[in-house]
């Protein structure tokens, strides 16, 4: 079947690799590394390769040095939420676009693990990262700066050591928004299930919740404010121990979406009705929370465009170009649904 | 600053590319340009550049042109599901532990768009590829076997036209575990809501549902088997659809978690309970629906697993080794939490 092409022929780009692995006696794999000019072959069976894609016109594939196609790094602690996949869609479907792939990555908090990726993407020789949420260790920030290569960092858990770039949420306005809400039905009582005190959106939503009340002239009461760590089973624990409190309240505001769903398990544990002997209020917007049951009130954070503004921000700074602002903060909404309600039956609790 | 190094003298590690960009009057990226070998550099910015590089000693990344890092393109229709995070997350899991980068992309079923990531992984040089649910066009299933590019496929959407290796979940057995628990509960009238009947998963799941009943000789009635696109509104509809018949089930199985939580849905905005009015199995087992109210009952698919072991495989193929099968499906398992009950109450309904 192998005929010798004329010189000057056009290539035949019919010939397959598993074509040429067949007639040089080695796999495909091998052949395949010969052609992206890797070095694990051993120097004959490189020859004999050479030779056969040479005589069959096989095309290589398009990939001179600076032809090499960009890579974007996605960093995550853990992809164990829902609201990973929501930043992931955002960052892909920017990069995606400009013909740049999405390396997703999770460094699990662990100091290995995070030297791992970092020497992961020395290989890859990646054009940017996106760090969400969590720290990186200052010497991996400092090796970062030293290979040129961009840092956007979403949603900071403290305010980072170089002049990084971030994207977050206005938290604070968010915290005011869904207190707000629940002292217009009439809640006076209003608890709060914070997040961990580490990030700074935990902090801002919690300022946020005693700016309202503040603002409606009721009391700041620390017993009405208990720690959780965003994750559902925070929310169950947290909204059990308010409920245990002599006077519990009759609303509450759980800083995620996750945790909101942990206190409506905990109320039905206990034969409790949201909204009707509690109202709740979450944070996020997750697409599953509309199909709660009841669907939740929440104060939405666009997850996803801040994906895309995280994208956006750290290929500019790839190609060199100014950015508009080192801080960027997208709009929270709140969305009502159906798990809050007045006080006036929950008075009773 | 700049101190000249004496040949011999160790590389001073601290001097840092912005440094080098000030004292050559260039932006940083443009010096992390030069220092990753890009053509898009004029001759005489790269010479002023490389000079001041070689002077202070700097050291490039370490990346001989065999030595590039390795990457796995996993490819989603839609990242617009918790489904989605539990596959990166095991894919990620072993590729990151083998040094090797996850690029994760979405076609959204568009040929666009699946042209522009073939187009992206051949600039990449991507050496495996793990497509889940969708399906390719033959014209990119044959580019990618041209290119010596290993494919697996998780959850294949129909008979692969390739002998391509595939990693599923036992659907069919899972179709049966959820219905059998149903008529073990002495359910009778037993509804379904299906999947799209293009995957071969939503068959395997409606054909294990309806041996569960022949099984038990309960008759199949094609009334109770409604259509679902496994998102929430059809779960919502289909379980209304169920509800607006003359004798309605009194048990539904359904085909994802996310159709079960829209069915519940369906069910409180009637005013009806689970389980005491309708028992409800779920399948896939997302890690929310422990946080249902009530947490439901459902088949769960290790999705991360499946992962993994598609990882693996593609892992494997890349470096020429055997695989053990073609078509591997990893065990599912019934969960039972408080979304089923016995038929006795329901049956008044």
């Amino acid at each position: 079947m192998a005929t010798e092409d004329a010189p000057g022929d056009t290539p035949k780009r019919k010939v397959t690799i598993t074509a040429i692995a067949q007639e040089a006696g080695v796999s495909v794999p091998t052949v395949s590394r010969v052609v992206n000019g890797r070095s694990d072959v051993s120097a004959a069976t490189r020859a004999r390769v050479e030779e056969l894609l040479r005589r069959h016109g096989y095309r290589r594939r398009p990939q001179a040095p600076g032809e090499r196609a960009s890579l974007l790094d996605l960093v995550f602690n853990d992809l164990d939420s829902p609201w990973a996949v929501e930043i992931i869609r955002g960052v892909e479907e920017v990069a995606h676009a400009s013909g740049i792939g999405t390396v997703v990555s999770a460094i699990h908090n662990r100091a290995g693990s995070a030297r791992q990726w970092m020497q992961n993407l020395r290989a890859r020789a990646s054009d940017g990262v996106i760090l969400v949420t969590s720290v990186l260790e200052p010497n991996l920030h400092e090796e970062l700066h030293r290979l040129g290569v961009p840092l956007v960092v979403v949603d900071p858990a403290g305010s980072p050591a170089f002049e990084v770039p971030t994207v977050g949420a206005t938290n604070w306005a968010g915290g005011m928004a869904a207190t707000e809400h629940l002292i217009s039905l009439g809640h006076r009582r209003i608890g709060l299930i914070a997040g961990p005190p580490r990030l700074l959106c935990s902090r801002a939503r919690l300022d946020g919740y005693r700016a309202a009340l503040e603002a409606a002239g009721l009391p700041y009461d620390e017993k009405y404010v208990v720690p959780g760590d965003f994750h559902h089973a925070s929310g169950f624990s947290g909204c059990n121990a308010l409920l245990d409190l002599a006077e519990p309240p009759t609303a509450l505001f759980a800083s995620s979406d996750q945790m909101a769903l942990g206190a409506i398990e905990a109320l039905r544990r206990r034969g409790l009705r949201v909204p009707e002997d509690m109202s709740i209020v979450g944070f996020d917007d997750l697409p599953e929370v509309r199909w709660s049951a009841p669907p939740l009130t929440t104060v939405r954070q666009p997850l996803a465009e801040m994906g895309k503004a995280a994208a956006r921000t750290v290929l500019r700074l790839a190609h060199g170009e100014e950015i508009d602002s080192l801080r960027v903060e997208l709009a929270t909404e709140l969305v009502v649904r159906s798990s809050t309600a007045s006080a006036e039956g929950a008075a009773g609790l």
